[in-house]
């Protein structure tokens, strides 16, 4: 682990003073996914019981377990991963490059096995981490983004206290330290948002919340919304929520819950506030349902890629 | 430890079925402060850096450390505690007493030692019942309040989908379930409020959301606060945050943070929706200041309790 915490801080490093991290963010997703491959074993574990029943595989060692991992979207071959990542990456600069279904499931798949990688490392090896993976997440977010989207503004977060105009009010605003992230970021978490894209010289812009599975922080990207509606007015920030899936082990069963709460979004998208759309790689099947689909869509991270494209231009239009 | 679990389910079962639970709370925090006496030491830790500074305790046994806990507000000695609460339960019956500032400060003694009593037995014997500690303060807290306001109707939480009139959202509201409070109660805590009190035959009423420590879970009551005022109009429902401390052990430094958000709690006070009222056993020393007490006014439990019952009553009265 210790090669993987050193490159994580190299990534991290790199990210937060706005060099490339690219590289070093490729070599340490493919270390990630080489040490759970040469060092745990990948078994099927149980399935949620959902229509249709849908299989998880997790890694372990010595009775260590990791989450719970989808083997038909992880990528578990490593020469393969390596190519389809490097492909994927590649086509985001490809402005001609359609968004076929093909390449909308790769990218959901090269998505998947790249953070289920590190984070999987961090559930055998690492546990007391738990925040980690979710800065991980983000990292390479950014910079799958960045490369799409070459000419647009990203700012990490909006320190939403700063709304206040109040000097004093900003020291509730601890910025995340990605640097170490072990460091309690729940101040930053509570009060922040995390990557803000605008449209070149554009003032607004599409507030992108990354969260591996929401749990209880599911009410935050609605109430952030909320705030910038409030602050802003209406139209000026769209949310998109981006998470990896909702997944639960249950141990006493050996099976696998998708933690579903479909009441709670359909009440904070009507009174605090309506998000742009939600993104799975795992998309849980209760979210896939019609009711839920007419109140926000729930799309594959796949979908994220050219539906952020569609936003951040259709943005620059509008206001051009 | 066996015996103050078994307490918890007579008591949280009482609570559950509407039956009168004072007598087994009393037992179970009388259990739980005297195991701490008799089984672990209770010795200085280290201070908060403040002005002026404060000095912390903590419970230990075989290197296993509690929280940290006020020497001058927790009740050290059996006997004492034992009186001063039956002293403090008895006079919340009596209407006639007024509401001293020996009586407000007793108040807020007698509930810290009760919780705290509890909240560190979890933390030195049972370390994985995160969420126990917070189900015995409301089930503490409620029993006190339903002494106090007797002909008031309580009600354990607004189950907030119902707001949707959509069955299907309905699903998404899981009632907590305090005899097994072991199990996942994340959707419920997102989506139900705590206690709700309600004049006589009154609509809306006193929302008191109850949090040992806020952290992340900040946002809560005010997005709740939130939905209420949209989904009922303003003023129909007023909220009142109860919580014990912020703190937090350094174990680096052997001192103790006092955790606070004041630029976020403004930013929510502003922008999500006001609280009338935020109340804490160990007063966070950054929330008393000035600037914050002129946004929410922040203070004591023992002032808690008269601010609602005058409350209730003006409800009571405003709406006859």
């Amino acid at each position: 682990m210790d090669t993987i915490r050193a490159l994580l801080t190299v990534t991290a490093r790199q990210y937060n003073t706005g060099q490339s991290h690219v590289e070093s963010c490729r070599r340490l997703l493919l270390t990630a996914h080489e040490k759970l491959a040469s060092q745990s074993s990948y078994e099927p574990y149980g399935n949620f019981a959902g229509r249709p029943p849908v299989a998880y595989n997790v890694f372990q060692i010595g009775g260590v377990v990791s989450r719970p991992v989808r083997p038909d979207l992880y990528i578990a071959d490593q020469k393969i991963f390596s190519v389809h990542y490097d492909q994927f990456v590649e086509s985001l600069s490809d402005k001609t490059a359609a968004w076929t279904n093909d390449r909308i499931h790769l990218a959901n798949q090269v998505v998947y096995t790249a953070v289920m990688s590190f984070a999987c490392c961090y559930d055998l090896w690492q546990r007391g981490s738990r925040k980690t993976p979710g800065t991980f997440f983000e990292i390479l977010i950014a910079g799958l983004l960045q490369r799409m989207l070459p000419t647009a503004t990203f700012s990490k977060h909006i320190p939403l206290a700063a709304l206040l105009h109040d000097p004093e009010a900003a020291e509730g605003v601890t910025p995340v330290n990605l640097i170490q992230p072990e460091v309690s970021d729940e101040e930053a978490s509570s009060v922040s948002t995390d990557l803000v894209i605008s449209a070149p010289g554009q003032s607004g812009g599409i507030v992108v919340p990354l969260k591996i599975t929401t749990r209880e922080r599911i009410v935050q990207p609605f109430a952030h919304q909320r705030i910038l509606d409030s602050a802003f007015g209406p139209g000026q920030f769209n949310s998109l929520l981006v998470c990896i899936s909702e997944t639960q082990l249950d141990d006493r069963t050996k099976s696998v819950k998708q933690v579903c709460v479909p009441g709670t979004v359909k009440l904070f998208q009507r009174y605090l506030a309506p998000l742009r759309g939600i993104y799975y790689c795992d998309i849980p099947q209760r979210y896939a349902m019609p009711d839920m689909q007419r109140i926000v869509p729930v799309r594959s991270i796949g979908d994220f890629f050219p539906e952020l494209a569609e936003l951040i231009a259709s943005h620059s239009a509008s206001r051009n």
